[in-house]
């Protein structure tokens, strides 16, 4: 039986790419050889870190002067690379607190600088997104984290920023329509809509580097992997490909238009149930529900096994919530069809009906 | 036709590796998922990584007081890593200058202290490893390339350390038997005798950690994987369960043992053609002679088209030297068969022949 994935990540990935991606393990390219046992310098692998960085750049309509990385290490290693590469030997940094990972980031540039927090929901356990906070130029970079997958909550719309702007964007980059131009750093864990887990997209503006007066580790210096292509060492070769599928996968369907549409169907379709059905609630701020994690508990607690057991024999997967929210956690990523919400509020109505 | 991959990295693996690892990317587990779309706290996989864990320590006999983890960022991230979590503010470490890699090393730690090379052979272009050298015990750590995949060169016998000994054995672990105990920390890229490219291997001694003084940041602060079992954040989840597979294949075969004998073989066989041929010449110094990477020049350039051509008939991958020595390079990992290195052979014979 083929399951409804709502794993909030490592997550489901579309079909096709996997079976290509099953492919390449054994023959890629037609070359008798599989994709993990050439040299990453060879011509089929230099095409495929092209083509990936070309997809990027298709699909997110990026201006000229940004550079487009595949990097490892995923966001908590850019949380300090973000610092290191930006924020001036005594210089100060901005950022909003919304949740889990923006607190792992905070606290990295921490140990580089003064750190000043403009927003901050911890005292409603992160279910809103701070809002009129201003921010002034005199911070070297304001970070922010779009979408959170543990609160449920995503932003909407981005501040006016006189100063750079950077943002974790992990779990919702490729999910809806950008204005890449707003922003100076972008950085992305593959692990939701890009691809599996082991490489970190990195969409940097080229003029805002090597501005600090730091030393920065070879390795930790975006400008290291500018100038060798995100190829200074060996690069996650299968993440970077099967992430190179993926995007390709949304440019033939139709592309971020496309993708952004079907995201709004699906919220739509289980927001609809959860605040129709009274048997569910939502966690999220409604005006800050994410389109990519859907959280909400059930209130009556003694349907909760056998709303537990309807999903596990409909083949439903990765529905639990986090256990810092409890309840549950719908993950609606790119390859997420619209028929597996369906599935899902099915069974909601169904739990209501008996 | 099938390949005879002498590539230098990624490198072959085993047949049935890679049919398993093309497997699971369909449906891991008999599960009805990918193992790409899967989370990473699954029991399925948390699986995978203690296996992984488990079969480098038997594999490699690995005593207690030592962690084994698997990272992101390969080689070069632990260049900055090794200095960052073993050398003293005002401390001074000491480093073999064997190479390339070394020599990335080697500047990686410059820019946390006082670093002396205690031998450089780059006066021979790296044509040996220099050995008389004395390693004392105002160094915090001694740190040395075991194998260097570009000249040639292998260190035989490790060196008595009166301090910490940190290796970089990148391209020949699990290759020969070593003795984890006379080392304190040794790190691996992945793509060579392990799995695919996307993973390190990190093996390392406890006691000797947070004793520096030094601010690490999370993410390169060896503690911090070690605390969280390698899953502080996503880890590389197809290059450990590839690298899981690999490992248990050596296993299943009859472990570092055997796969010492038959790497020895192949390595006598291939030296042997050398220094019998008289159109080719070894360019690393005997002693020193890496079993991993055969280096060798034809001494006739005029049948150097004519050795390319029928090499590539016979399907054989991956010859060319590296840029900075030139001629050949036959890269003979763990998964190439002898009967590759049998097919090679038989080539400079019939070169010399004709």
């Amino acid at each position: 039986m083929k399951k409804h994935n709502f794993s909030a990540g490592p997550c489901i990935l579309p079909e096709e790419v996997l079976k290509k991606a099953s492919d390449s393990i054994i023959n890629f390219n037609q070359d008798n050889l599989s994709l993990i046992e050439i040299s990453h310098r060879s011509k089929p692998f230099v095409d495929v870190m092209d083509k990936a960085q070309k997809l990027v750049r298709e699909l997110l309509n990026i201006p000229n002067g940004y550079s487009v990385l595949f990097l490892q290490g995923g966001a908590s290693l850019e949380f300090l690379m973000v610092p290191l590469n930006l924020l001036k030997e005594k210089g100060k940094s901005a950022y909003l607190n919304t949740g889990t990972w923006a607190k792992k980031a905070i606290a990295e540039a921490e140990n580089f600088g003064h750190v000043e927090v403009l927003g901050d929901s911890s005292e409603k356990n992160y279910n809103y997104i701070p809002k009129g906070y201003t921010i002034t130029n005199d911070f070297d970079y304001f970070h922010c984290t779009s979408n959170n997958t543990i609160y449920g909550t995503q932003i909407k719309d981005f501040p006016s920023c006189p100063t750079l702007m950077v943002c974790d964007m992990s779990s919702d980059i490729f999910s809806r329509k950008i204005d890449v131009s707003q922003f100076d750093l972008i950085y992305a864990g593959a692990q939701k809509n890009m691809g599996p887990a082991g490489t970190t997209l990195v969409i940097v503006k080229d003029e805002i580097l090597g501005k600090t007066g730091r030393n920065i580790p070879t390795m930790l210096d975006y400008n290291t992997h500018i100038s060798k292509g995100s190829m200074f060492n060996t690069p996650p070769v299968f993440s970077i490909y099967v992430s190179m599928l993926t995007m390709q996968w949304l440019k033939d369907n139709g592309g971020i238009d496309w993708v952004e549409r079907i995201n709004q169907q699906k919220a739509n379709l289980l927001y609809h149930e959860i605040d129709r059905n009274p048997l569910f609630e939502g966690t999220a701020n409604k005006e800050d529900r994410s389109n990519m994690n859907v959280t909400f508990l059930i209130n009556d607690k003694s349907k909760e096994d056998k709303f537990n057991k309807i999903c596990e024999e409909a083949g439903i997967n990765g529905l639990k919530g986090h256990r810092s929210v409890g309840g549950y956690r719908a993950s609606m990523y790119n390859a997420l069809p619209l028929e597996s919400v369906q599935v899902l509020v099915g069974l909601m109505q169904k739990l209501a009906n008996n």
